[in-house]
């Protein structure tokens, strides 16, 4: 898919609009057929609310789009080749991002480095080391250009490639003694995405928003040091809501920068003491397909209401909604790729020989809870047979 | 069971002589109903060999008694009320102890704590923080008297009780400055074991064999800092072939002393970074049954010939056997207690209802890979009844 000039400005009005987050972007896009048709619509649905919802102006996404550009920046839409794959496959994937630097490294197998900002040391040596390894096992450096352990990831992988992702717009780099290093990831063939826009000064929850950026571009996580309730662990548990590995650096239980990542371990995360523990993982991953969907458990996510001022349209009364829009252009049709619901795809994935439940949800991408409940409604509409040992098959 | 002054003399004398260890030693009693009878046979049953083995006399073994006594310690025999049950669940258990102290303490339940003789600060703070606490909870803290964090973990158990098990006799304390930490610990109420005899210099390869008992007396064994193919990797092993739980607490990657601890959290070992990690584990433990036989893999077990120069008299042919002992008086008939072979212990497990072969290995304390040689043995000889789903029953 590619947008045309009119329908990427579309889509970043339509993303820029109050209230607008990747849920209701997508939401309303899938409902009234593209971007441009959901800004007609948009008025018509948001008159039931008390105030107006504010609606970008065509020329402040004009706007946008050329300071971006100014600074070698361009906005890529999901569903776009220079969009990263692994990232469109996450739930609350930004619709657009802003990208500037060689889109090609995006298309290569990633792995995220990340941890505190005040780290120690011997946490700061092996996050070079370490990086320095996976770069030179071909995986890009993900992290977030924070100080710390994040900075000296990007630095250690400039030869091998790195991607930065800001929590503000590009043209407000934090922290601003960065933007030298941001500078070293352009010249080195890395990228820089931010998903905020233009002018954006990133506020404190705009980090952990960002946070699932940088775990949805990468097959995993590593949390090199992180304290209790810090950011890093955020990024942590987007990656396991996202189906991706989480991998933790350890450290001595008196050390509070390893209370975080001893934490992880305890609860799962593969033990990184050296790249080859990251490669014994990541190695059968690379070059097989898009990692799964993160539909993991929908009910463990964090609440996107916590991330973006969403506003619910789908709770409208059906009479507050717009009236279809009259005309659509052909060129204004640009669903996003359709997300077939649980049911189709558990339906799909069976057939008449019996399968385990587990198989079935992690072929499906699906938690077992929700396969369990899905199986259970398939059984009463007479869809399914259930067999011992918990299998179940087509009827 | 209690032993008779005599009967406890032929314990000592047998164990004692040469070639005969923990399995040779079971071996002959078994074979010949006590030691008094094995070692009446054993000049008969070592006739075939080039060598006459030399069979400890009861001069020698009496002198060793009084050497014991003048330290205030004494010999106490595997089915003795004051043998620990843990330590007797084990295979290879030593078939006499000699205890100095309150064998009170060793009816308590117990964790080995044990790690680097070079540890670091941090280890060791973290070593004596958590014997501390794990003291407080009620256990028991064993360990090997070495320098570093075996000493730092029995000086903080001294008021909650520790145990300190020898490489060597009594009266061959090793390191020697730490026989004031001996005479502190049996102040305190706590004891101290030796499996060698009085008067034994530690040698290299007594280590090893000791730190089996230092596991097979413990819950479970906590390794707090231990480099690659250090002596604490050999005791957290004697405690996952015993069955036992494994805790290993993490360190920075850059330190070789975390290496052979974060290895073991790779393997499976429980992280261990407060004494609640401790705690969880064992606390459903903790007035259960006694920990069981250790039976787990005979293949993965260190070969006993590492650690004894056991004769194999099993091997030897029935001609140059000695004449079953003439007289045996009822006093010397104190067999070990017989361990009844795993085929038997499986047939007694089994029943009408299928279960899962995974579930009958666990009760039976015996490996998967074991049980399920046995089973096909039995299915063969029409015991047994396979089900789907890999469950059997008894035909």
């Amino acid at each position: 898919m590619h947008l045309s000039d009119a329908q990427r400005l579309d889509w970043l009005r339509l993303i820029r609009s109050e209230g607008i987050g990747p849920r209701t972007f997508r939401g309303l896009v899938n409902r009234f057929g593209g971007a441009g048709a959901a800004l007609k619509a948009l008025p018509g649905l948001a008159k039931a609310r008390a105030k107006p919802i504010r609606i970008t102006t065509k020329a402040e996404a004009e706007r946008e789009i050329a300071a971006a550009a100014r600074l070698g920046a361009r906005f890529v839409a999901m569903g776009e080749p220079d969009y990263p794959l692994p990232l469109q496959a996450t739930a609350d994937a930004p619709p657009l991002i802003c990208l500037r630097g060689d889109a090609a490294c995006l298309k290569r197998p990633a792995v995220a480095v990340v941890g505190s900002r005040n780290a120690s040391a011997a946490g700061l040596t092996f996050t070079e080391r370490l990086s320095h390894a996976l770069g030179a096992e071909g995986l890009v450096i993900v992290s977030g250009l924070a100080r710390g352990v994040d900075a000296r990831a990007h630095k250690a992988a400039l030869q091998s490639g790195t991607v930065a992702v800001l929590a503000g717009g590009h043209d407000r780099i934090y922290p601003s003694e960065h933007e030298e290093l941001v500078a070293r990831i352009l010249e080195s063939g890395g990228a820089v995405i931010a998903e905020m826009p233009m002018g954006w000064e990133p506020r404190g929850r705009d980090f952990p928003r960002r946070n699932r950026i940088i775990s949805g571009l990468s097959l995993g996580t590593i949390v090199v040091e992180a304290a209790r309730r810090s950011g890093s662990l955020i990024t942590a548990r987007f990656a396991l809501e996202q189906g991706r590995e989480v991998f933790a650096v350890p450290g001595s239980p008196l050390d509070p920068r390893a209370e975080g990542t001893n934490d992880l371990i305890r609860d799962g995360a593969t033990l990184c003491a050296a790249p080859e523990h990251v490669m014994a993982v990541l190695s059968p991953l690379i070059g097989g397909p898009t990692p799964d969907t993160g539909a993991e458990d929908a009910a463990d996510r964090p609440e996107p209401a916590l991330y973006w001022d969403e506003i619910d349209f789908s709770a409208e009364p059906v009479t507050a909604m717009a009236a279809e829009p009259a005309q659509r252009s052909l060129d204004e049709v640009s669903p996003l790729p359709a997300q077939r619901d649980d049911r189709t795809i558990l339906l799909e994935l069976l057939g008449p020989s019996p399968v385990p439940v587990d198989a079935l949800a992690r072929q499906a991408g699906v938690s077992a809870r929700v396969v369990q409940g899905l199986l259970m409604e398939l059984e009463l509409d007479g869809k399914i047979w259930r067999h011992p040992g918990g299998a179940v098959s087509l009827r």
